[in-house]
């Protein structure tokens, strides 16, 4: 099934376009997790389990397995297959800002779409578009390339104006115009830069957006959901992590209260 | 000890400033090492012991081992730990192009500097140098910036032109000026571009350069070494990796021709 097939019907079943980010940090979790095996995992299973008819996505940063060498992988790849045994109809994220010359990413298409099966993987564009043509082959998988980013100082580069438009806003128009031929292209605009969400969102059509940054890092919902929005009603995955995940810190209620906090999300975007 | 005094140290005792890239393709290797446990740690300890005495430096490719999922990673951790005991003078570059928001590069950062304690990983510049903090703040480490890439059309977005200066130029000055704090940048030009690593050298001043794409991508070593040195005849980590790792199949001697492979590209830069 093509990506943004999948994408729409989850939106529709789930009535959501929440996006819940699976990044655990051992020493924020309940204390049941953190002297047992696989600590990540377990306690993926449970946030998972709590939210997923809330959710239209899961995503999962590469960066906070990673640490945790051979292990951390292993629990990542457990993370996904029991999202894909569990929830098939919900899209998986592989969010891991990958980008290297052609041939080099052919090892990164490997572990995303055939180790972890994930459905679409974030990007990097500052090599260009010809270097990810090995991930935007992939027409089934989507391909979610850095836009605007959600840090405070992201307009180093991000802002500098070339002929009067800013970067992000050129690697918007190349990735609509020139590199979405197989329509799998997303974009990610944190939450943080609503006006810059507003510019994007008239450059890319009816695109889907990939947001983050709502919540912890103090993006309003309100205007993801005023600027972001594609003619559709829909055209945004909306992520939060933090939030959710650490809604509370108690050995058996947590899953409940990361529910709860889940539910309120999501009442509030309808 | 600073990175770069390890990194002149070493150039200066093996008299090179080449780094083979340790980035095996199992179909390419010797047909021994097609069917046994852990290809791509046993091929890289014959190329490591067959070069080292070349070399400046060793750099592994993350994406030819983590295509592999947990084993991989596992197989490259070995490759680290391997160099790290047996040729401890020897620079290591965990080649990942990494870059995030600053909390989650501490992921990153556990990955390169804790669990695989490479000397030194590659960054990618586009959300800016305030959030590649997290690994800048190292000082013993090498943090090593995209700049000017060696793929057919990195000129997308690299070569836009800000205010009359390409943003490559941009981001090798403010990676000079400002994010240089700890003396510890060093940044990509390919070989492919020998302009742009003239151009890179007069911006940068003394700082080392990582140049790939001698060799099979088709960059000049002779161009290299003339537009690339910096005022004290270094400055440069030279790298190649099919040309070495693959100049012979043969499953008893590709070592000894990767050794004369090694060696000869040493003769041509001295």
């Amino acid at each position: 099934m093509h990506i943004q097939q999948k994408l729409d019907a989850i939106i529709i079943q789930h009535h959501s376009m929440l996006c819940v980010g699976l990044d655990p940090v051992i020493e924020k979790l309940p204390e049941r997790f953190r002297a047992i095996d696989e600590p990540l995992f377990e306690f993926n299973k449970h946030i998972i389990d709590a939210t997923a008819d809330y959710v239209c996505a899961f995503k999962s940063n590469s960066a906070f397995y990673e640490g945790f060498g051979a292990s951390g992988i292993q629990q990542l790849k457990k993370t996904f297959d029991y999202i894909r045994s569990e929830y098939p109809q919900i899209v998986t994220i592989l969010d891991a800002k990958r980008g290297d010359i052609g041939n080099t990413n052919r090892g990164y298409v490997q572990y995303a779409f055939e180790y972890l099966q994930a459905d679409s993987i974030t990007l990097q564009p500052y090599f260009g578009g010809e270097s990810l043509l090995p991930f935007l082959e992939y027409e089934n998988k989507g391909c979610i390339v850095m836009c605007k980013n959600s840090n405070p100082d992201s307009k180093e580069f991000q802002d500098l104006k070339v002929d009067g438009n800013e970067l992000y806003k050129i690697i918007a128009q190349n990735f609509t115009t020139r590199w979405n031929m197989r329509k799998n292209v997303m974009l990610v605009v944190g939450a943080t830069y609503p006006q810059e969400l507003k510019a994007v969102r008239e450059i890319v059509g009816d695109m889907t957006l990939l947001v983050p940054g709502v919540g912890a890092q103090g993006g309003s919902l309100k205007q993801v959901l005023e600027y972001g929005m594609n003619s559709s009603g829909k055209g945004l995955i909306i992520s939060s992590s933090r939030d959710i995940l650490y809604a509370s810190s108690d050995n058996n209620s947590f899953n409940k209260h990361a529910r709860l906090k889940a539910k309120k999300l999501v009442d509030l975007m309808n």
